[in-house]
């Protein structure tokens, strides 16, 4: 099916026509739409591409207000880890399912997901019509090579999933499993997901265990790479960023859950000006507890304003980028631009829904005002997801 | 017009149903409903107290989006002082209106405001069904008694309008205005609505003016006392939160524009263990840029976590009561709770909305993952002024 778009604002501020063909945007501007085209009238509507959540436990929204307000280790311990325990296969694709319609339903076309049963996650993402990298989450106890080979072929029948490789964290994992997840990854041309410098304590266990910052025993195991996707870095010193940039491995920040969870504020204009590609995530809605990747913008955008007592720091477009554009980049993708070639994710934005008004500048709104509801269409692989801000499947799984 | 609200959630976990009779909550749980009574079926809702917004200029909605990322100073000077220069009574007029619709629909039912064109505000004000604390934001070069005499006395006409004064800051005020203000303020029995301590540079501008921090120098001058409500309060000592509190004056913190301008985060926590009524506020959605108050509960309790190193802190039910309970309190009216003979100002939650799924604890969904979305229904003042998530007038506005 096409899909023509007409006269949609852009973010560049210019009104255009899309032209969507098959998964892609084929044209902008393009001549007269066919008879045979999905015309949707945009006049009060702005283009953006899909956000991009790059990191996320999709599943734990079933825990969200589960348990709140707990010190890092009496949360995982007492509450998260027990009820995880207890986790069958379709809690995880329902979860999932209902994650999707929380990211769908503000803007999210893309997320990176690390969790259990990871065949019902992709399952999920195949009904949701969402783009999903997917993961498994690894331990030292649970990494088998076996079955990591055979996740990752499981999961490549899936077509808008791109399979991933999810060791936990360096203080879940040991040398030896890192090094064949690494290996594993290299040949199978696939990402890893990893958890890296979320809290102070870990960065001093690693530095107690290994007599290396985290970044520096990963570099010394053959760890570090471009296809490596490191959540949180909240805890990173500027050697390290360094480090990372020279790898071209990549940092996502997730603000919201590192306050929430008391683990701090990471230092991502820092980050960024080390050269690094950066990218914005929720983390799981047990510790956020939303997948609102507008609230995740806007707190990225003035912690580092805080963080640096500079008010000029990680201004929006910037921080628009962070979910778009270089996600896409650090997948490997042509997504996260309204661009001809370019993937067909993206979503519409009414501008007249109240947090839009008024407009003065589309993407300050994005970053600064903007809610959910103000989201009307979302379209992903060339597919309608949500229109008018209904997704067809959701009251099901409510 | 009696409204009967059947089988709704409280906030305490119970089901019930409230008769709201003139403009009070007139019963919990009483016998069958007349049939005159408007019924609403609630058996999906939950009822919360209204929010208050206890720090904004609500008109500033007019430049949000208007200047980001910009630096105190040059954000006032170069952005907002000139195109304030041209606002006319009717620019304030629809711009507090429309401000007004983003309150309603986030849960909001009064806010206490300080901008120009007072009368303004309130005819806004009637015109929404809201109720608010209006304040003309005075200098020491606007400051004229007659013309503040004059203001309350107009301000007072309008039924849903607290009238107050608004002497902006120390920076902007002198002894005098300040001695005047707070003399005027008592005899005719109304709040001051004051910017205390918001930035660094304002409490070291303050010691070297008067030699004496912020707050002992109100108390010198005899300006503290349970009318005044103080916002921001971001560079408070213990010992000056010690000392508001013994004159029972009050504060409002706006965790997001306080970040935003990069000005800090404010010690909430250490003031509310000092006895201090505090409460929460958006400030003018130019530097915020919404008016959404779970954000701003959200932002406070996850900021007060980083802050503290401590994921204990403010949690859920403590930060509800600071955006509902204190609020009545600090206004000396009977509202922020659901309970007999409290006035009937509160909101319905639609509890299928998929910001409120799963709902293990209704509060800390709330507080940690709500969306403006969720709110169906909110009555202000004995009348419904949004159901369904539609308010009659706000189509001719936008």
């Amino acid at each position: 099916m096409k899909i023509f778009i007409k006269n949609v604002l852009l973010p560049n501020g210019k009104r255009a026509n899309l032209l969507i063909e098959e998964n892609r945007i084929s044209a902008i501007n393009p001549k007269r739409p066919d008879k045979s085209d999905s015309v949707i009238e945009a006049k009060n509507m702005l283009a953006l591409p899909g956000l991009f959540n790059m990191h996320a436990h999709a599943a734990m929204i079933l825990f969200r207000g589960y348990a709140d307000d707990f010190e890092l280790h009496e949360w995982l311990t007492k509450y998260i880890f027990p009820i995880e325990a207890k986790l069958r296969p379709k809690d995880v694709y329902y979860g999932t399912l209902l994650a999707c319609a929380e990211m769908i339903h503000s803007a999210t076309t893309c997320f990176n997901d690390m969790y259990f049963f990871e065949e019902e996650i992709a399952k999920a993402v195949e009904k949701s019509g969402m783009r999903a990298v997917v993961s498994k989450a690894l331990s030292k106890a649970s990494y088998k090579e076996n079955e990591a080979r055979k996740a990752i072929k499981n999961l490549g029948k899936y077509k808008r999933v791109m399979p991933a490789l999810g060791p936990h964290a360096i203080y879940t994992t040991d040398t030896e499993t890192l090094k064949a997840v690494k290996e594993l990854a290299s040949e199978l041309r696939v990402p890893i997901h990893f958890h890296l410098s979320e809290t102070k304590k870990e960065v001093e266990d690693c530095i107690k265990q290994h007599h290396l910052r985290p970044v520096y025993y990963l570099e010394r195991i053959g760890f570090l790479g471009s296809n490596l996707i490191n959540a949180h870095c909240v805890w990173l010193e500027q050697s390290e960023m360094k480090v990372l940039a020279r790898y071209n491995a990549k940092v996502v920040s997730c603000p919201v859950s590192n306050l929430k969870l008391a683990s701090g504020i990471a230092p991502l204009s820092e980050i960024i000006d080390a050269g690094v590609t950066a990218m914005l995530g929720t983390d799981g809605s047990a510790s956020n507890n939303s997948l609102n990747m507008f609230e995740t913008m806007k707190l990225a955008s003035i912690l580092q304003k805080y963080r640096y007592n500079d008010a000029t720091m990680l201004p929006a477009n910037k921080t628009f980028e962070l979910a778009t554009k270089n996600a896409g980049e650090a997948l490997g993708i042509k997504a996260g631009l309204i661009r001809e070639g370019f993937l067909a994710d993206l979503c519409l934005i009414n501008l007249k829904h109240i947090s839009m008004i008024p407009c003065h500048n589309a993407i300050s709104n994005i970053i600064f005002s903007a809610e959910p509801a103000c989201v009307d269409t979302v379209i992903c692989d060339g597919h309608i997801i949500m229109q008018h801000g209904k997704i067809p499947w959701e009251e099901r799984i409510k």
